[in-house]
């Protein structure tokens, strides 16, 4: 059996930079379209210049696969013509509250501050995408975040706000009730819960930002993806880690899914009999959402069983050393 | 400045075997007058011969401190004879739901078939001591539990329930309404929460079953340690494991608290101005629960500053390279 996608899109990534790029850039490049991509380099991606040199990067190794970086600069306060430069080059805004993820120094303090930004936003159609977590109990945050989605919904009717890597119920709650709000759901929220990260021995390479919450929550975020909700959009929030920030007294947040997405992606709609709605979650919500129509490009998977290695170069992926059921196959370039 | 505790006793602790005992067991035996050890080795201690084995293994790596081990018998449905037999060498007999915890495979898989031997252990006046999590999500396990200890403190008045490491406000409230329940708070669960686990960077170090729970929680159990309540008892749940089954893609459930309990006890009731109430949490509460006089044995600490080791033989102790305000004075043997 063969499933072909249509220009197949993961709205959050994170590609990082150097021999960390060369590994993971490749994978994704085989298997989407194109990719939002991250700012929260170190330092952040916040200048016009930085961004199209991190792009070219990028695009020299995806090579040989056909791939377009959709590029974000890391909110700060910019100015009008800053914007206005930026904007044809981008898909959008990061915002990151202060310190709450992986390279997240130098996000935003103050969140009521940056309202004249965002009202700037808006009036430039460029889009907000936000990393929405308070800086109160680990399980709490994204909750605790929601209102000040809500208020900005409001406050900015004609903003695009994405709630980027929801993982409660209640976030999906919010985004129904507001047009101007969207979502982005990872893979590895639709398959794990905290258990999976600490219930029994603790397993690092599962533990990310946000973390995995409770079965309900999971529960629900499925249901979303399988029917494809709109404005819910798959972005994998792929974040690589060597080995030994993996393993360590001091874990790094971030789960590497990029090689496995849509083989587990098309496992998990098949099992539910949702294969139809696949197509939707992954690319066409987010044509949706960000008006725009990615290149051409189908990817075909077959059903037919492989490994997963045990590391990419020093990453250790989700599901390693794992036989899943389907397989992207890698066109001929 | 100099506080002196009569017969601190550790209610809960974990001594290992082989080399690990050696690395151990004098830490506890030179800090604390007695300790009930816990059963569960590979295999198990289930049989007299093994528990009086593992006793004079205790006692002659706790050398040259003077340390009574209090030891406890791996739950099975042991018949008359061998729980009598068993008695004047016990402080009870700890029960695991199978496959909780680190090494307790072959603990119980059917809790409704215990109540003969329960039974059994009240009219012997033998102490139940239990592990009480369910087998849900990681975060309900002991609120699922405490319904199996209420059918238990009613249908055994007459036995001792202790329900050991509780975690959360409710067990605490369990715990003032029925009289036969005792129990036990660790060290750790007093001072962290799931944050200082998993809500920076990940932290296995501070990795142990039950999980640290919410901050209402640590607060009731900390008001509840500071003001000695009843029948709560201090046992450490101290774990250790080697630092490269800790620092690994599947980190084992212990944290190692052994060399630093009473210099941060004696600091954190001295923080809350509650010094006056840490001998009876520390020691009389266990007395009376348990009805046993423990050795007498002074153990004096001494407010001067010292830095808590990287290691203890292969293991990371809780506060590696922190400087703790508290030092136990050494007795000269």
């Amino acid at each position: 059996m063969e499933i072909t996608l249509h220009a197949p899109l993961d709205m959050h990534l994170h590609l990082r930079e150097g021999a960390m790029l060369q590994t993971v850039a490749p994978l994704s490049a085989r298997d989407f379209a194109a990719a939002v991509v991250m700012p929260n380099l170190v330092p952040p991606v916040t200048s016009l210049e930085r961004l199209l040199a991190y792009r070219e990067a990028i695009v020299a190794a995806a090579q040989p696969h056909q791939f377009l970086p959709l590029m974000t600069l890391f909110f700060q306060d910019y100015d009008e013509a800053s914007l206005r430069a930026a904007r044809p080059h981008i898909i959008g805004v990061k915002l990151y509250p202060d310190g709450v993820t992986t390279n997240s120094a130098g996000g935003v303090s103050d969140l009521a501050a940056v309202e004249p930004t965002l009202a700037l936003l808006e009036r430039l159609a460029i889009p907000l995408l936000v990393h929405g977590e308070s800086h109160g109990f680990v399980l709490d945050r994204e909750a605790e975040f929601l209102p000040v989605y809500e208020r900005w919904a409001q406050r900015f009717p004609q903003l695009t706000i994405v709630m980027e890597h929801i993982t409660t119920a209640g976030a999906l709650q919010l985004l129904q009730r507001y047009p101007n709000l969207a979502a982005t759901v990872t893979l590895h929220h639709l398959l794990i819960t905290l258990d999976d990260v600490a219930g029994g021995l603790l397993c690092p390479h599962l533990f990310c930002k946000p973390i995995a919450k409770r079965p309900e929550d999971r529960e629900a975020l499925l249901a979303a993806a399988l029917a494809a909700q709109p404005r819910l959009m798959f972005g994998s929030d792929s974040a690589p880690h060597p080995v030994d920030r993996k393993e360590a007294a001091g874990c790094a947040a971030g789960v590497f899914t990029a090689p496995v997405i849509l083989p587990l992606l098309v496992d998990l709609f098949a099992r539910h009999h949702a294969l139809e709605r696949l197509q939707a979650f992954v690319s066409d919500n987010a044509r949706a959402v960000y008006g725009f129509t990615p290149p051409a490009k189908p990817v075909t998977l077959r059903q037919e069983a492989w490994q997963v290695p045990a590391r990419y170069g020093t990453v250790v992926p989700f599901y390693a050393n794992q036989t899943l059921a389907w397989r992207v196959e890698v066109p001929r370039v």
